[in-house]
């Protein structure tokens, strides 16, 4: 019987408060603190002790890992090498195009402070990267898809929010099923942005303001929904409290190969999620345990789950996997 | 630039030849011998030696993984210790209750040649047994549940050709559309044998044979068929060579959790093969990388694809994956 893995959370957002609800689900896991750049004071009760991010360093040594529940867009690239320099990590940093600097920069930072850590560990980056590399791995000849929704986008929502004169506002990545259909069938069609995934935002107009002009900025709006078929509906503060308040998601990773001759054969991997956080927090739990075990055989420095051996990822010991799962 | 892996194949059944069809899509590796009970003329042209299997001892030194593609029942319990002795090994073991004792005599066969083997790396056991274990590590609290089909059962097929009066025969088995589309829905039913699979029979019977008697004999034949609902389909021999030669198959892995109060999330993993031997061949080939890589590492004894960091699995450099596939 291993002791239990203790735990820190540092960030009460979404993800924080889903690590928190999550972790009772794993017997072998025990949360220690959480940390925060608020006021420590002014987090609800999780149990344990609401420490100060600035305090962090006093908890070397009390922890097994600490994970990480920053954004990835400004908290991750300055928190991460500084806790990893304390602390063994775990996070799910998810701009993709930043993963391999992010990735250099938490392996030094780990490597000088003797620490592990696991990075982009959420389901995309994540489960969606190892399932690219198993269907690619297994059929060598072929193409992948990775389709997402339907769900709420993060950003794209904050970025309607960012429109003059909406109130409030949420939007639904949705994967085109047509597209999604004929890959099933065995094709392996280009497809643009376009043909691949719509967007549907619902969107709380201020009192008064041009809704014509809304509707045109959020369409017209470069990177988010330019390249896209955008419909925007406007409904009233409460409706969007009351229907859209929900953090649901989803995707596919889909692989359409070519053996012997002409033989086809297609892989898929998707998931369908009632909350987007707390199926990312489950990810990150599973990752600590792995991190904590490979830490103990002595890895130091940073990793992906590409470079984690699966057995490591389970409360299992090995023999019961093989039985159980195998 | 690695070297190239230098593989062997033993044994020449649908499996050996759908490695020899596979080995090209991976441009790491080259075959340098097939190897045969029977009379190594008898073989067809493969481009490399064949090899009588006795001889296998004879190659030590020149081959780094030797693809053990002989049969679970008989074959490998034998061949696999005797050649993990001798070589580096993986092969696609699927007898499932079997497979604990199996991995402990490869352990120790391979320990005491100085060699490494990674043992049931097909797609269930292998692939799919690796969704199971993802799966369940990301949502702890959960049911899984795995379906096959629709597809081709050899091991079916075989005990309906067993049976008197039947010349020719393929078994097909078909998994429960609406039980699988129930789990996707969010529920989670304990289901029986019957209620998960149905099993389709296309029989040639021997001219004045008694149908009816071998159609109650199949449906009342105990473990493969009694405990199912199954139709069995008289048609003639060369309906059966035209329209059932192929060995398609397929299959998913669905686990259904729940996080939080009561969100619901599931996971799907799903294939559809044209090929079932060369799906299972491609697999094989990946895991060959690894295990040549893994030896490299200085990795010995037995293994499964539970034990192996998935970024081994790819041809890319570790960087490289993080890049494409992350």
């Amino acid at each position: 019987m291993e002791s239990q893995i203790r735990l820190g959370i540092c960030g009460y957002g979404n993800l924080g408060r889903a690590c928190v609800s999550e972790i009772g689900k794993n017997p072998d896991m025990t949360l220690r603190a959480v940390f925060t750049r608020r006021n420590p004071g002014d987090l609800p009760d999780t149990g344990v002790p609401a420490v100060r991010m600035g305090d962090a360093a006093q908890w070397r040594g009390e922890l097994d890992v600490m994970l990480l529940c920053g954004g990835s867009a400004n908290d991750l690239p300055v928190q991460g090498p500084e806790l990893a320099r304390m602390f063994s990590t775990v996070d799910s940093f998810d701009t993709h195009a930043k993963i391999p600097a992010y990735l250099d920069a938490m392996d030094k930072a780990a490597a000088l402070g003797g620490n592990l850590s696991v990075i982009s560990a959420g389901w995309d980056p994540g489960l969606f990267s190892l399932m690219r590399l198993y269907t690619e791995s297994f059929l060598p000849k072929g193409k992948g898809y990775t389709f997402w929704g339907r769900g709420v986008s993060q950003g794209h929502s904050d970025a309607v929010r960012g429109v003059k004169g909406v109130e409030n506002a949420v939007q639904y990545t949705i994967p085109s099923e047509s597209a999604m259909q004929r890959i099933r069938g065995g094709e392996t069609p280009e497809l643009t942005a376009r043909e691949k995934h719509t967007r549907l935002c619902f969107v709380a107009a201020a009192e008064g303001a041009d809704r014509a002009r809304i509707e045109r900025e959020i369409k017209e709006m470069p990177d988010y929904f330019k390249d896209y078929d955008t419909e925007v509906r406007f409904v009233s503060a409460s409706e969007l409290l009351d229907n859209h308040a929900g953090l649901p998601h989803g995707g596919s990773v889909i692989r359409v190969g070519t053996t012997g001759g002409a033989n086809t054969q297609t892989a898929e991997f998707s998931i369908k999620l009632d909350s987007n956080p707390e199926f990312t927090a489950s990810v990150l739990l599973a990752t600590a345990r792995a991190a904590y075990r490979l830490y103990a055989q002595g890895a130091r420095g940073a990793r992906t789950l590409f470079d984690i051996p699966p057995a490591l990822l389970i409360p299992q010991d090995p023999l019961a996997a093989v039985r159980e799962l195998m």
